[in-house]
C-alpha cells in the first residue's frame, strides 16, 4: 500500500499520472476502513487544489449507441485538445458482475487515446456505494486535469437521478422512434436533460430521427421552464455518432449552455448544492454503517432485539432506549 | 389530550372500547413528539398483555373487488363470533390525500357491524410513516382483543413488501384472466403470496376464473419451495365474493396454514424476525431523523455543509467530522 499513500500519490495526480489516478480511484473503491481512511485524506488534499472539469452525464437505453457516441464525441474532444474522462454508472453491474464500461474494446479508439480516460462501473457495489465512487472518481479525474468528465448510465431512473446529482449538464441520447411514440421515456428523466440527442440519423433512419428530434423538442417545450435554462433550452438536435456528424453541435450548445450557467450564477450555486447535498448523504450512511460496525452497538442491538423478538417489550420503546444509548 | 393518556387509554383499549382505541390510533398517527411519547408508552404497556389476533395481509390491484371481498368475508368472520379489524396501507394516499379505506360506504354493512372496525389508510405520511403507523395499528387492534386484522393494500410493490412484513399470512386478491395472460403480476408479489384467490367466479367469468386458478396453481408449483409451506401450498383457488362463495373454503386454508405454521414453529419465528426488523428499522430511521431535529446537530451539519458548498473541504471529510461530532 505504500504506493498508494495520499502523500505518494496525490502530487502524482496532480501531475496528470494515470497509473496514479487508476490507483486513487481503486483506493476509493476499497471496502477497507484502512483504504478509507487513505482515501478521505487524499480526497480533501485535492480538494483544495480546486481544480475544476465540465461534468456531463450521459444517460441512454441499450441499443442507441452510446458507446459508438462516447467514442466519437470523445474523439472529437481531444483532437480539440481537451483531455477527456469516461465513468461509469451502472447499477446492473451490482446485481449481474458486468459492466456497461467492462469491455473496453467497444471504445478501442478512445481507450487508446492519451488523452482519455476511461474507467468501467465497480462490480459488487450497490447503489449508495456506486454513488460515492462516481462522485469521488470524478473529484480525481478534475484534480488530475481532466477538463471534461463524462459519467455515462443506463436508463432505468434512480441511477439517472445519482447521476443528475453530480453533472453540469444532463444529456439523453435517444435513437429514432417509429411513429410519435416517444420510447416510453419517463416524465421523470426528460425532466432531467439539459440536452436530448437523437442518434443514428444516418442512411435509412435520417428521416425517422428527424421526426423525432421535433417530437422530442415539442414535448421539452410543454415542460416547465427552469431557472437555469436560457432561452430555447433544453434542446433536442440530431447527432449520428457513426458518420460523426452534429457533434460539433452537440458540443457547442453544451458549452454555450454551461457558460450561460456560469455567467448568471447557476453553474456554481448547483455545484454547491451538489456538494451539500452528498455531504449530508455521507452522513446519513456513515451512522447507519456504525450500527452495523460497532461491536459494542451490535451487541446492544442484539440485546433489545431479542427482547422485542420475545415479544418481553415493544419495538417503539427498545428503539427509543438504544436511541438513548446512542447520544440523544 | 388527559382523555388520550396511556395510563386511562390501555385500560379501555384491553377492555375492547372502540373509541379508544380509535383515538391510540390517532395518538400513533401523531407527528407531535408529545404523542410520540404517549404512543410508545401505551405501546410498551399494551405488549406486555401478549394479545394475539392473526394478521391477515390483502392485496390486489384496483377493480379486482377488493372491498366487496372484505366486506363479505369480513361479515362471514363475524358471523362465526369473531372480531375482525380492517387497516389500509395505501402509499397513493401520500400524495392524492386519498384513501382506499376513506369512503366506508364501501363497506356499509362491515362498518356497522359491531364485532368489526374499518380503519383508512392515514393520508400525508410517507410509505415509512405509513409503515410504522400500520403496525403499531395492529398491536393496538390485537391488544383490544380482535382476533383478526385484515392489512388491505394496493398492487404496487413498495407497499406489498411492507405490509408482508407484518402479517401471518399474504393473501393475493385476483381478477379473471383472459387467457393465458397472468395480470402482470410481479414475480416478487407472488412470491410473497400464501394463497392467491381469484375473486369473480361466478355467472359469465366463471369459466375464465377457474381456468386461471389453474393458471395461477401452475405458476405457484414453478416457484421455490419455501421452508414456512405444507405441502400443497401456496395455493390458488375460486372466490366470489358478490356471491359469498368460496370464503369458507378460504378461511379454512388459511386458518390450517396459520395452524400448521404454529406447529412447526415457523410462525414464532416470523414474528419474532418480523419484530426485529421492525426494531431496527425504526433505530435507523430515529438517527436519521436527529440529523433533522437536534439544533445543535443542524447547526454543525450547516457549517459543514457551507464548507463543502464552497470547496472549502472534501465531502468525505467533512462527513468524517461530523460523524466523529456524533460519538463516533
Amino acid at each position: 500500500m505504500t504506493k498508494q499513500s495520499p502523500a505518494d500519490l496525490a502530487p502524482r495526480i496532480l501531475a496528470s499520472d494515470r497509473r496514479a489516478l487508476a490507483r486513487a480511484i481503486t483506493l476509493v473503491e476499497s471496502g477497507r476502513a484502512e483504504h478509507r481512511a487513505q482515501a478521505v485524506e487524499l480526497l480533501d488534499t485535492l480538494a483544495g487544489e480546486g481544480r475544476q472539469a465540465l461534468r456531463i452525464g450521459l444517460s441512454g437505453t441499450p441499443g442507441v449507441g452510446k458507446s459508438t457516441f462516447i467514442e466519437a464525441f470523445g474523439m472529437m474532444l481531444t483532437a480539440k485538445g481537451l483531455k477527456v474522462a469516461v465513468l461509469a454508472v451502472d447499477p446492473s453491474s451490482a446485481r449481474s458482475g458486468g459492466s456497461i464500461l467492462g469491455d473496453k474494446t467497444r471504445m478501442e479508439r478512445l481507450s487508446r487515446d492519451p488523452n482519455a480516460f476511461i474507467r468501467p462501473s465497480p462490480s459488487q457495489a450497490h447503489l449508495g456505494g456506486v454513488a460515492r465512487r462516481t462522485r469521488e472518481a470524478v473529484s480525481l479525474c478534475e484534480a488530475a486535469g481532466f477538463d471534461v468528465v463524462l459519467i455515462e448510465t443506463v436508463g432505468v431512473g434512480q441511477s439517472e437521478t445519482l447521476v443528475a446529482e453530480m453533472v453540469d449538464l444532463f444529456v439523453l441520447l435517444m435513437a429514432p422512434a417509429g411513429g410519435d411514440e416517444l420510447q416510453g421515456v419517463k416524465r421523470g428523466i426528460m425532466e432531467m436533460a439539459d440536452l436530448i440527442l437523437v442518434n443514428k440519423a444516418d442512411g435509412d433512419l435520417k428521416p425517422a430521427a428527424m421526426r423525432t428530434v421535433s417530437d422530442y423538442a415539442g414535448a421539452l417545450r410543454l415542460l416547465r421552464k427552469r431557472p437555469q435554462d436560457p432561452e430555447g433550452f433544453p434542446k433536442a438536435l440530431p447527432v449520428s455518432a457513426m458518420e460523426e456528424n452534429g457533434l460539433e453541435k452537440a458540443w457547442d450548445e453544451m458549452t454555450a449552455l454551461a457558460e450561460w450557467r456560469r455567467a448568471n450564477g447557476h453553474f456554481d450555486q448547483r455545484r454547491a448544492e451538489q456538494a451539500r447535498h452528498w455531504f449530508e448523504a455521507e452522513v446519513r450512511e456513515g451512522l447507519l454503517a456504525r450500527l452495523r460496525q460497532d461491536p459494542e452497538i451490535r451487541a446492544k442491538m442484539r440485546e433489545l432485539g431479542d427482547a422485542v423478538a420475545s415479544g418481553e417489550s415493544a419495538a417503539s420503546a427498545a428503539a427509543a432506549e438504544m436511541l438513548e444509548q446512542l447520544g440523544g
